[in-house]
């Protein structure tokens, strides 16, 4: 055996053909039993399609679905699913009648979905969006699976106690999200004291150039215009105001135990470059690949080996400039106000979190400008802090507690916000 | 314990404070002898500033140097060396006056530098240049060391067998130049069989925008400009007409024990990044840095943990952008025949890097242009497969055979190539 790199140890037998380092042939012959948690929507959509491609790797457990009863029926046929769940309780005599005659279990309501994530499955992608995701994706962690981790709120929001529990149980939590699969990617090049900081790539959204007031009076149209990923209209707004950015930001301190300082973000309009980690040697490892999803799931799924993955070869060449910038903190305060947040701790993430999610409904529907978003979530954490009685959140009832009074104060802030110009 | 990557399982505590991953206080406590075959040149600076850095954690066995005795025994005498070698017999007595009064052994000649890898050090640079590094590697590899590979002969000319000795003793091959380095700490992030490609960036040299003819007709001058790194005079001629390049390609080649179709070269001309893995799940793994060769020799040095570099941070935002280019192999046609002659094996890289030793000399000598050094090393390629005789090379001295051999067909070939218009 030659030793080229610790895992290229098994690269090379004694005749220098290749061998694998794992014994993938054994790895592929095992069936991974797996568990999507919000299987209709677009990160569900992308898991099954995975799924879908090596039938002989995977068996599933349970899928579950908000309210999309036809297609959520459809995907447990196809893939004999043991147990579904439907958040809407209306649609459980629906969706029984569509799986009628096949064995698999039926489950409506929030119980039912986190039945679905506590049933034994060795993989959970979790992926239903917004504080809902939160108790399932819990269930599936205290019983120690690999769990693929799409939900935000799970660190945003419950970040303080969320990895603990992880941490007790044993489970694996395999960022999701494009930026955070980078991070983890190039993080397990080297060990936690020779780590410099991570670099978080942004792609600066529509408004990367635009002058501050612009910004301030830009309209939903103009906000929902992404340079280069195609996602849902929160997020897109999110975007816009950089304050996805901050959340991101927030979500890299929770998940790898990252103080603020020792998290950049760095605007990168092309969205090549996921995210980079720098080493004590000044070593920058990081991860490039085009703008596609289903590459960080298909490292989730994969993991600890990979699989083949379905995004389009990644052509530099043909790219030609790869660009970079400072954020600018002045222009898009949301960002810094995550870095804020961070710093106060004890809920205060969960409350920029909650207030952005007022702000950009407030801004949906016409009550405030653009640039009001990240004046209401500054005046929602300004007056949360004053108000006092900030502890370390302890568990989901504690994380939607703090959630539901972040909102109702910045519901109560919405009037005098939208009033004051900038 | 929480599992957040391979690597990380180790970096939370129940309490989620942080831990290393690999008992870091015991390896820094634990001192490291180390040989440098080449301590007097610039490969030999930066690593002997790296040790100078750290001087608990490093013992110095054995230097070597060519002819530089001033420089080698007060290298000697800081470090407190146990054997020091110089290659030029003839400057003995004066080493041996110099170190009159230490407990430093010293030696001469080739067999004293041989001595000197062999000697029981757990890690060697290897950074004497030339076809005369050979066999003090072999020394390092056949004991099994840690090899830190700075020299492009043992993989160029004896890479057929080089790699083979490495595995049959066990000997761990650290690749010392910055793309190979990149490409290793790269590689490391999956197995054998999850690999694409890797890629190996190229700044593209001064002639990089130029047209067919002016390439042509370069000058020694022109063709000593590199954009980015200072380097010596062959090596930065090699940087002009993409021969380096194709060495590079080579190299990796037999390092990584990749066929050509696996390695793709791309021009690009800030050198931040130095090599790239893309991988089935389609992640490509970079390894991004200031053009510093303190930093890949930093990460040898350090292997498998990191040490501190003294390298720049990398400042992404301050560079602005990154530029990529598909090679053209019809303006660099030494790029083209470095993958033909790894195509037909059995020493032919040998014969490409003898054959272009020659033209280069003979072009720094003004006797051809700049295009022949390609034209050379073609028709001396054709020339070697036409004459026959082509079989593994098995041992050191079936390389130096060959690569003599290559010499002088070269030599003979010259004139008529000389004479030769583009």
């Amino acid at each position: 055996m030659v030793c080229i790199a610790p895992e290229a140890v098994l690269w090379f037998g004694e005749d220098m053909s290749a061998v694998p380092l794992r014994n993938n042939k054994a790895a592929a012959s095992s069936v991974r039993s797996v568990t999507v948690l919000g299987a209709t929507g677009s990160i569900g959509d992308s898991t099954m399609d995975l799924l879908r491609a090596s039938p002989e790797r995977y068996r599933v457990e349970a899928l579950t679905a908000n309210g999309n009863v036809e297609a959520l029926a459809k995907l447990a046929k196809e893939f004999s699913a043991r147990f579904v769940a439907i958040a809407d309780t209306s649609k459980l005599a629906e969706l029984k009648a569509a799986l009628a005659g096949t064995s698999t279990e039926c489950g409506a309501g929030e119980s039912a979905v986190i039945e679905a994530g506590a049933r034994p499955a060795d993989w959970v992608m979790a992926a239903v969006s917004g504080a809902a995701g939160l108790k399932p994706a819990l269930a599936a962690v205290d019983r120690g699976a690999h769990v693929a981790l799409a939900n935000k709120e799970c660190l945003v929001c419950a970040g303080d106690f969320f990895m603990q529990r992880a941490a007790k149980a044993g489970a694996c939590i395999l960022p999701a999200d494009s930026e955070h699969n980078a991070l983890f990617q190039a993080l397990a090049s080297g060990n936690r004291d020779e780590l410099v900081r991570v670099i978080i790539t942004a792609s600066g959204g529509p408004f990367r150039t635009w002058k501050p007031a612009d910004i301030e009076q830009a309209t939903l149209e103009q906000a929902l215009k992404h340079p280069n990923w195609s996602m849902g209209q929160k997020i897109t707004i999110d975007s816009a105001s950089m304050m996805n950015k901050g959340l991101e930001v927030i979500e890299a301190s929770y998940l790898f135990a990252l103080s603020p300082d020792e998290i950049d973000v760095l605007v990168h309009p092309q969205s090549i470059i996921h995210g980079m980690v720098e080493f004590s040697d000044r070593s920058v490892m990081a991860q490039l690949g085009a703008p596609d999803m289903r590459t960080p799931i298909a490292h989730c799924l994969g993991w600890p080996d990979r699989i083949k993955g379905p995004a389009a070869k990644l052509d530099l060449a043909k790219i030609g400039q790869l660009t970079f910038e400072a954020p600018d903190f002045e222009r898009f305060p949301g960002l810094r106000l995550a870095f804020d947040s961070l710093r106060t701790g004890k809920g205060a993430t969960t409350v920029y979190n909650a207030a952005n999610e007022v702000a950009v409904a407030a801004f949906i529907a016409g009550k405030i400008r653009f640039g009001a978003i990240a004046r209401l979530v500054e005046a929602t954490l300004d007056d949360w802090i004053r108000g006092g009685n900030q502890a370390p959140l302890t568990s989901a009832d504690d994380a939607i507690s703090v959630d539901h009074v972040a909102r109702n104060r910045a519901a109560a802030l919405l009037p005098q916000i939208a009033l004051k110009a900038s």
